[in-house]
């Protein structure tokens, strides 16, 4: 495998084809999340985003849980920063949460220009459960637990979860969850919208696998990853002007370039495309269309 | 009963437990709207804002109807203010309307750090639905009648209605319900997602009181108020980059909190957590994080 | 039939009592679209937004399909406009992509002050599909396919999709589509939330004809130009602090006009309103309420 992605400890990386499996890996402490693990998963997608053998991104938890939330093993004062700058389950950054400039894992999942899937084997629960809110598809075993717990510790959903949630789930189902810190099972969160689908334990990574080469295997890397800035960042914009600036000469850039003439020869020869177009290289001139 | 609750002519007010019920009460005349009930409704909301010993609101109506809409008693100039400033339907403000700079109940209830349930209990149409669109959570009777009927009198939503109701049934829905003025029952809004369910008329209030207790009774006061405020102004952001400046630095300060140390505790020791912090005085430096 | 719908070549127009019905009209070509195309259906939706006697428009396909995509008679230089100024298939304009100031059809139909619904009779692909997004109603009859097909093209969604898309289906649906571009049936665009039903081939005009009915037969035109922009223009707002600064004036200015008269009167009457007001010329002082 490549060894950019060997160094971690608290987490694993494996590559199956082109899909990156990130695995949270604390098994003994139910995969509790620390600063050190968000940096970590931070640095897997970042590592992703620019490496063009990447199409897509699967996070996971090994053992019995996804993610258990926070760890609370200091006890009482487990969030207690007060103190001891840097210390606590904060770490040395906001738990989950970036900045406006650009740090944090939240920010790594959203600007990477990689699809990801959160395939939740088990609890996954407080930031456990807003950390897969950025990545575009969840699926779950059947019967995990799910809990956005924040207000039944006395806290608030973090990693920016009040601005995701309601985009996933709408209001009223979000208002629900959060405002009650309930803990529901993979079914409530099935009919709510929070997951696509819900499989046995044995089928839950095949699964994640399959919906990961649907997302990429017929498509352009450059197309996906164009696509999934433009609804992730106009999603929740005003209204579709600003949009209409910048999807009409996108696409007009995009059409003379060897990825449509190949995309539209292969459709009219009814076979499947080979784009040539990378990543790393191709992007077109109008990206990024935001300022940082 | 507390006294601040008393002293209105066209609500009542009741307090069971942490649970104050606001009914609208003018059942001979189907508790039509005026601006002077709108103006005891924002007073209500207002008092239990500030109120720590109310956790959550219920609005409900009494007699047959919830509320039938604004007052037509005046006939086909109702809605005229033209000539007589100050009088008709609208009363001396915008009927259920606000202005940026805070009147009217909409923003009442919007600013309230107390979640709030419409138990509708029969007829709600034109201002008697909107006005329970910035709630939490809606409930109805079943059969109960619901109509957006703006466009019959030819009228518009008002009430903020054009912005709350898309963000709580989807554009497809509000369009739908908003132009044609259709008036439809419990179960169309039911499948429609704009009530969360429906009930036989017996078992209205005690299901909203349960629902209440849901959203209050195992949750730190200060985090509900916080969560409903950052769901509601952050699920239109353009983006989670600005709520990411915000959600963060509250966790740390919540985290230093007694709430959060009871609320660790007691999840470490498998029992109900007893929260200390009050609205009135526990609420972090960071709120409120916008300009009025 | 009114002589100004009839000078489009690559579409017909036909009026049944108040509703204009566009038909896509290459069936030879499964009525795949051109600039030229675009630019007829901005003309035809421009015309029907100034006449009174339009109250609904449908757009519909002839033969088969409804509409099979762009162009790509050109082979696989079909998107090309490099070294030919106005050729390929986005014609003399982005495809279906306006500016912020308001060209193109997708600004047509979005600033139209009467609704619109899309009659899919057959395959809608490309932008086919996103062509119908502004509209108010999409039914489909049973069967028909349906694909954002644009990331296994080499594109990038357009017409301003990436803001539509998950304003109607929410953003998980929207990103599953987009992003793999794959091609789904009529039955998944239901559940999915882009079409509200579906129906055999031979009903599928007539119930179309009856859902512009049901939006405008009881309505007042007025009401219904400012209830479409109001929700187009403010579902995707911040907050709805700007909006009640608005729809509180509007209601005040229509209560004092003879629309609202007649419909309160015919309210208590128990009869249908005639409405006398017409969006030529009764559309209030603050419409527009927006700088263009």
């Amino acid at each position: 495998m490549d060894q950019q992605y060997a160094a971690y400890s608290l987490i694993t990386c494996e590559i199956d084809r082109s899909i990156l499996v990130i695995t949270l890996n604390r098994p003994d402490k139910l995969n509790a999340y620390t600063g050190a693990m968000g940096s970590e998963i931070e640095d897997a997608f970042r590592k992703a985003d620019a490496d063009d053998d990447i199409r897509a991104i699967i996070v996971t938890g090994a053992g019995r849980a996804f993610c258990a939330g926070a760890d609370v093993s200091g006890g009482a004062s487990s969030f207690d920063t007060s103190g001891t700058h840097g210390a606590g389950v904060f770490g040395n950054r906001l738990a989950g949460s970036g900045t406006r400039s650009g740090s944090g894992f939240v920010d790594a999942i959203f600007r990477c220009r990689k699809p990801s899937i959160a395939a939740i084997n088990g609890p996954a629960v407080g930031i456990g459960i807003t950390m897969t809110l950025p990545m575009d598809v969840r699926i779950a075993v059947k019967g995990a637990k799910i809990g956005f717990i924040f207000a039944r510790r006395g806290l608030v959903p973090e990693a920016g979860s009040a601005w995701f949630l309601p985009k996933l789930v709408g209001l009223p189902q979000a208002l629900r969850w959060a405002i009650s810190g309930r803990t529901f099972g993979a079914e409530e969160a099935l009919s709510g919208g929070l997951v696509s689908e819900t499989t046995e334990p044995a089928d839950l990574l095949d699964r994640a696998k399959e919906l990961a080469l649907e997302l990429t295997s017929e498509t352009s890397a450059v197309s996906v990853a164009l696509t999934r800035q433009m609804l992730w960042r106009f999603a929740g914009a005003p209204d579709p002007f600003e949009l209409l600036t910048i999807d009409g000469p996108i696409s007009r850039e995009r059409g003379a370039h060897a990825d449509v003439r190949e995309g539209v020869a292969s459709f009219l020869e009814k076979r499947s495309p080979t784009f040539p177009g990378k990543v790393s290289s191709d992007m077109p001139s109008q990206y990024p269309w935001w300022n940082d």
